[in-house]
């Protein structure tokens, strides 16, 4: 058993199991190296995803999965040991919902047979994570034929394969359009304060052979205004029942400036993601981070006396601004109703 | 003879000048390290403004006139050796109008006497600088008025006593809105790829005692959202006869975005920095400067395969979405007409 599966066309996988064994990438060291880590046992997995060596919410629902079976391995018939690590590995990360998500399936496994079935488990994860690279598939296919042919297109943070088990939501629609021939220019906003667009972006479009330019954010309107871009394409980490979308800072602005500038704006994420319980976005809390992220850019290796920084990971755009919603299940238009989803 | 200037409120200068040395803050070191150079010929000088220890150009033309007097006392007679020394100080950098103008402002007092006086000369260095203190001392009041009391205002770049002569453009306003006690919350773009809010306007607020924020430029939408700010205030590179402001990149930006959220935009120049002859902002070109910028910041050593950037310095804000422009010959509102300036 090993998955290498046909479909993932890009010929790149973050994360790759071979009965035994997780191999994972360490983002961490991106781009500037390209180490990857090989897992045997459940304390390695937790440790991966706790310490940002995989991120993104999908990947981190994979990972976790195959963290499951190799704990069966090593626990033979130890059915509690299992459980309790299992316990250890949901919060491997604190608000991540995929990960809890994937545990809970693998527990269901177990709960049906009521005992340890190494192989069984392995089936489930292999199906979590081809569920993921199908969907990663359908919302490339069905969102990048929405674009005009000869477009630019602008995206955000990272949302590609080292996000996702698959080809990626935003960035796999991106890399899915050149390849049709629709994308004929592709920007990544570097992506402050994490730089996940200038380090991990432009290291998987390099690595597909897509030829792209960063920026930083604050060259986004001069981009819109001298007409090189028709679409803004980002992920989302959450999206509410009205279809406000919350995902990482700087999404916002790029939906407001998009509108000035008659660019469209395009938002990928797999139905998971979609919180139909949540009337509209400003139910979302929003996590301020340390200043320290700001200050450290500054070449500073200590807080100097009065340095302050707002510093919020997400921003909310409201519905109104997104032009389209892309999941596996298909293209949405607005006015959205995800209340029933 | 020494540069004590009563009228600098904020007790600091970033130049000073004791009449035979120019001392000189290394802003490349700031903000882990305060150093200041003393330099005595004119070589120090024209390294100086080259290798950006000094930057901005009121504060480079200033820098420039003092360097004059330095090369005069050196040269004693030799006219002709202090002519080739202010050729190669105009050359300093390529393109800082304010560099150029005051080195012909050094060579008209040689021209009417036809021989070399450096006291002659201190005196023109010095009515240079009082000007420039004097102009930002002019638009600070002038702009800092405009405010309501209770704004939160957010800056761009540095505009500040590090950019010019003085308390600085539109990093004057803000510090005499704050002693005003019309500014209560202060916001400063971090400004990528140079970082010159982060590093420098940070450093000055907090030297100044002033209370602030840094943020990312991607959030400075979400920030708006909140209702933090009321006025969004820049400086200006140059600004056309029809109000069209050239600026550091993220300006125009932050001109949309505040137009969308109800923001006012507020532009802060000397009135050297207008351009009556360029009828608009269309004839200004927009220098693109190198990929290495972006690709540093994401921790690489050298340039990837397959990575490019597009990197302009300046951008182009339109004059509708300018809400005034100050200058130290009042506050002007649209419709702007500087062709008579």
């Amino acid at each position: 058993m090993h998955t290498s599966f046909e479909e993932i066309r890009d010929g790149f996988q973050a994360l790759r199991f071979d009965g035994t064994a997780l191999g994972l990438i360490d983002q961490r060291l991106l781009p500037a190296e390209e180490r990857w880590l090989r897992l045997t046992d459940i304390d390695g997995v937790i440790t991966a995803i706790a310490d940002l060596v995989v991120r993104g919410a999908p990947a981190i629902g994979v990972a976790a999965a195959y963290g499951a079976v190799i704990a069966a391995r090593s626990r033979g018939n130890d059915l509690a040991g299992w459980q309790r690590d299992m316990q250890r590995l949901a919060q491997a990360r604190p608000t991540a919902v995929n990960l809890v998500w994937a545990v809970e399936r693998m527990r269901a496994v177990v709960s049906e047979s009521g005992c340890l079935e190494p192989e069984r488990l392995a089936a489930e994860a292999l199906a979590i994570h081809r569920a993921d690279i199908a969907a990663n598939l359908a919302m490339a296919r069905a969102g990048s034929e929405w674009i005009e042919p000869g477009s630019g297109v602008l995206t955000h943070c990272n949302t590609g394969s080292l996000a996702t088990g698959g080809i990626g939501t935003a960035l796999g629609i991106v890399i899915e359009g050149v390849r049709a021939g629709r994308v004929e220019r592709v920007y990544a906003d570097e992506t402050r304060p994490w730089l996940q667009g200038s380090r991990l972006t432009a290291w998987e479009l390099a690595r597909a052979g897509v030829d792209f330019q960063v920026i930083v954010e604050g060259a986004a309107a001069a981009l819109m205004a001298s007409g090189a871009v028709q679409w803004v394409i980002t992920g989302a980490d959450r999206i509410a029942a009205n279809g406000d979308v919350a995902n990482k800072i700087g999404t916002y602005a790029l939906a407001v400036l998009a509108r000035y500038h008659g660019v469209q704006m395009m938002v990928a994420a797999p139905s998971s993601t979609l919180d139909p319980a949540m009337a509209s976005g400003q139910g979302i809390a929003i996590e301020q981070r340390d200043s320290a992220e700001i200050w450290r850019a500054a070449g500073l290796e200590a807080q100097p006396p009065g340095f302050a920084a707002w510093n919020p990971v997400f921003d909310l755009t409201p519905a109104e601004l997104v032009d389209c919603i892309v999941t596996e299940r298909g293209v949405f238009r607005p006015p959205y109703d995800f209340s029933q989803f």
